[in-house]
């Protein structure tokens, strides 16, 4: 029998979905889960959107252009511009979602063996992407104690090789909830400008920043042009996960053509799901400022309850759905497990990520969880209530 | 300025792409063109497909399992197996065009530097899916002569290393239009038994055969089962191309479970298009009768056509809707150009594919093309009569 390749047995499964099966038989047991574990929201997609899939006319489900629909490339240079990301059309390529942004970038950007430095914890399938690309990952880590602000520019100095072609940053991030300030981007941009390497910026979660911070996008650093790779996605924004529309936006001549190629070799993006992304650039702003009450009304609910048990300390998010949590734990990943296949409270549980997943460093981060703040109000509070009554329990088991 | 890396410099570009400013042009100037070049349909999309995407009634346009939905890979099970194809749906992933299916083919059974062999002339973007892994591509040259039957299994022998990892092939032919023999099928799967390769077989043009012949699937060998990758698309076989959807198909569990892990890294293929490719499986079989008849008639049309020009001579296709002709000129690259920016008649023109693009090997096929018989009759007829005048302007320019 011929084997697969050291590449195909290295990916790394995701960490979120190691606890799948624990979850499954959990509920073919009869048992709730409340699932704190994921980002898929359950506000409703824009109506705009799902009547364009509705209304539309196509007789031929034709490829569109490798790049995207042109109407819907110039919509989106207008909808940046009013996020002081000053683009045109031609320097957009719609992805597959924003993971296929990111392979674009790695492809376009980097070579087997290449580094990219990356804040630690960070999204987990960006370890998927690199090893896919044969990128080596390295690793910066972030301080819980600080909310994951950025680290320090000499930390970063330090890691650099000649190797190094990028630094990557989630902002705001997942899974820390972390909002960088615009004096942390512009150090990133002087650092990049400093050693030659590009700045990719993942910012699907633009529009979910609280507490009236204002979102600082790494496009909006005048001098970095050359440098910024900007990485975005419909999926958050719009609660549109399924449509995978993503796309990667740079001012930079010889990214956008090498990314081409790429976008070339795959022919196209969704049709149907073009229709509905470009449709969606016509949300109304209501819509934002009710999503964004609502993620701060839960988000708030979530940081008090977890701060008042005993043992839990939260590094506090500024943006996204996300937070880490520690806990008065030592193996979360035990601990969700246990959450899945001994506790129940009225045939209720939880599910939680484990932190560790997000980590490169081994063993880091072994205590801590994310939690998706994705569950209306009243779910969130039980949810919390039943974390409550899980560590007493799992302390005394 | 930070530079893009060799892989993203060494990213092939379309051969069919390459011709693309000079008909952008050619429109501009007010031309027509009839365009022989490329393989989107004019086929209608089956109606229970886009009635399924008009009425649908998603209020959360969500993930769905990386895999793909659980009801459409159980129905595709179905239907393969009305095909001689004898697979359950934990032997499917859904993938995002059969564009990703080879990428995570080749990501789960190469690593960079192995290499794989593909009778040329082979399907263009091969090259890029390749590059984009770091794989090589070592071409096995097919017989214009044998309208591109399979190379001598001694030729195969020659060629393989211990890069090797897989044989790719195409079946039906893109660009060939042939279809693998029961018996070419059986040589090569006793050739990688023999020396423990996969077979990877891309069958996206399974309905498209002709003349009462029947297509005969990889899948099908008995013994070949831990060897055998499928790659599907509902793109050609539903005139689907914009939704994006394909399928990898292997009873091989390790190849399932690390291509799983690709799966999971991009989070799910696209929603919509999986609603409406799950309904395509309705479809019923007049469509394909029809579909079948009338590309028959396309294929006779265009080579009694062809071959009553005098010095072309075509290569029969018996499957899938391109066939390779062999002009009495030298360049066919630059006589593509010629067709596009110095000839009319009556304000027409055609586009063609130079087939060198299709070949791996430097320098082979210059004087060939590649013709798409996506046109409706009228169309072709009136192609066929601009290529030939063009042909003797050209020779006498």
């Amino acid at each position: 029998m011929p084997n697969i390749s050291q590449k195909g047995s290295q990916m790394p499964e995701s960490p979120i979905r190691k606890l799948v099966p624990y979850a499954e038989a959990a509920i073919a047991k009869g048992k709730t889960i409340y699932q704190l574990n994921i980002g898929q929201p359950d506000i409703k997609t824009p109506e705009v959107a799902l009547d364009a899939i509705k209304n539309n006319n196509l007789e031929v489900l034709s490829y569109s252009h490798s790049a995207g629909f042109q109407s819907y490339r110039n919509k989106l240079a207008q909808y940046y511009s009013k996020h002081d990301i000053p683009v045109n059309s031609d320097e957009i390529i719609i992805t597959t979602g924003g993971s296929e942004a990111l392979l674009f970038t790695m492809g376009s950007i980097t070579d087997p063996g290449d580094e990219v430095i990356i804040p630690e914890p960070f999204y987990a399938n960006y370890n998927g992407f690199a090893t896919a690309s044969g990128v080596k990952v390295v690793p910066i880590q972030a301080a819980f104690e600080d909310d994951f602000a950025l680290p320090a520019i000499s930390e970063f100095e330090r890691l650099i090789t000649e190797k190094t072609k990028a630094i990557l940053l989630c902002n705001p991030g997942n899974p820390t909830g972390y909002l960088y300030t615009k004096e942390e981007i512009q150090q990133i941009a002087d650092l990049a400008k400093k050693h030659d390497l590009f700045v990719v910026a993942d910012e699907v979660y633009r529009e979910f920043a609280y507490d009236g911070i204002t979102h600082h996008s790494i496009m909006s650093i005048p001098g970095l042009e050359q440098h910024a790779i900007m990485v975005d996605s419909v999926s958050k924004r719009y609660s549109m996960c399924g449509a995978r529309i993503g796309c990667l936006v740079s001012k930079n001549k010889a990214v956008i053509s090498a990314a081409m190629k790429f976008a070339q070799a795959r022919l196209s993006p969704p049709t149907f799901a073009q229709i509905a992304s470009e449709a969606a650039l016509d949300t109304p702003q209501e819509y934002f400022d009710e999503v964004i009450e609502e993620y701060t009304l839960r988000r708030n609910i979530l940081i008090e309850g977890l701060e008042k048990i005993e043992g839990v300390k939260v590094a506090k998010p500024k943006g996204a759905f996300y937070c880490i949590a520690e806990l008065p734990i030592e193996d979360a990943e035990d601990f969700a497990k246990w959450l899945l296949e001994n506790f129940q409270l009225n045939n209720e549980t939880i599910m939680v990520a484990p932190a560790a997943g997000f980590y490169s460093t081994p063993n880091t981060g072994m205590n801590q969880v994310r939690i998706a703040y994705v569950l209306k109000k009243e779910n969130l509070e039980r949810a919390i209530e039943i974390l409550e009554k899980a560590l007493t329990q799992y302390k005394n088991r």
